[in-house]
């Protein structure tokens, strides 16, 4: 771990997420930033579905893999950057709710290496329900031109 | 394998595609569909992008995903569908390039769970790049109310 | 979940260990049971080993497959059996200890599909120190012959 | 790729198995070395198995992780070494043969981590069956003292 200061990470990472088009167009929020653990918010939209009505793989990818890039920022110095180098996504239950939560935490911080396990959770009348798991492999850039973070 | 004729599963296929909501809002388009190879192909847009100004993971899930899925719906009854259950996803190269191929490829098909490899390049001005693989193991589903394929 | 009573599942998982030649000839004991979660311990023997002097890869895979399949037969009924589909193992620290302690506890039941995460350590003079991960997706089997658990 | 001259990587690779404790105890022969492609083959030994009678999981991946590093140490320099970042296996049939032939091959060769796949097969008395794949996540190590390849 380094020794930024809280607000430094904070202010970094919502700077990463103000860049991320994808993620905006996926109507996402930032909702919690702690060191070593972030939390990204979705809405449902019909447009977020695949053809069973409930929410696409490719979107629960891209929540958990921000959520858990997101996290690792949280852990590396500001000058350094975040590259994921693959993950893998367990679909556990159809994705059917009002809003969507996904939080992404560092297992295994390193000077190179950055695992993290994320959890997605349908939130709507009842309990939260787990609905994917993620882990993800990521890699820590430093000073490469055109991938700064 | 199933007996299916292919001008069957070509239009499931299409049928599945058409209702893929998530798919479209990222301009994907069903290029080539075989038994048991899927491809579909994606033009370059900035909407589709991470920070790094490169084609953001959940969009190259969201593709890889369908294509395994769409090569698995070649392989098996009319009536069955498909559900993905698990996925890993390894970004091998920056997704830079105007225009986006990701195929499907079924490696092993059975009677309850079926698996297939995914590649995705880039495409430009020089030769595809390799950008990203997936192994996507998925169940197939029969007579299960509201998730016919 | 199902019904079995817990002296029933603990004596499946140990005659299902006492049938698991290549566990025994890594030297694991099967020290923790309880419902969803199942501890298998090893000790060093550098016959276990790679060519750095420390826990080969394969050995890590052998016993947090076998924990976490492990922790399935307890959330069974006793006549099914269960069968490893995917998993993914992420290899975080050196293994290298006096002892060695895996994990597998049930993340999503299913009645068809069990997803299970395991966590492996190695214990010596120091604290117990995490230095692997699995996510594990198995299928339940009801009746197919040669296959009983 | 490097200039490693094809006899470097051959010895190379032959010493690093030489020192591998895990892999001879379970009898396995390194049947072929090519730049990016390396076999291991492995006779069937009830010792290898689990408890429906079939090749262990774990056994499966000490070799198929070890087709894919020897594959990677054959593309990197003779000072460097590899370490298996995280790999996923999917069991795509029953591990029943006379023997099992497990290849390792190159998908993106890079300068700090490379990415492999590999595939295993049972061998008796039909055509080979394909029984499993990998795909493997490596790290480039160079100069860090005590884990010399």
């Amino acid at each position: 771990m380094t020794d930024n200061d809280s607000g430094d990470f904070h202010e970094r990472i919502h700077q990463n997420f103000a860049r991320q088009a994808a993620l905006h167009s996926l109507g996402a929020e930032l909702t919690r930033i702690e060191r070593a653990m972030v939390e990204i918010e979705l809405p449902f939209d019909v447009k977020l579905t695949q053809q069973h009505g409930i929410l696409h793989a490719g979107v629960i990818s891209a929540a958990l893999d921000s959520a858990c890039g997101f996290a690792a920022y949280s852990v590396i110095d500001a000058e350094a950057s975040i590259l994921t180098i693959e993950f893998k996504v367990n679909l556990l239950s159809p994705g059917r709710g009002d809003r969507f939560l996904f939080r992404g935490e560092i297992t295994k911080p390193g000077s190179n290496i950055i695992v993290a396990d994320g959890r997605g959770y349908a939130i709507g009348d009842g309990p939260a329900k787990l609905i994917a798991s993620m882990t993800s492999t990521m890699m820590i850039i430093r000073g490469r031109e055109g991938i700064s973070g």
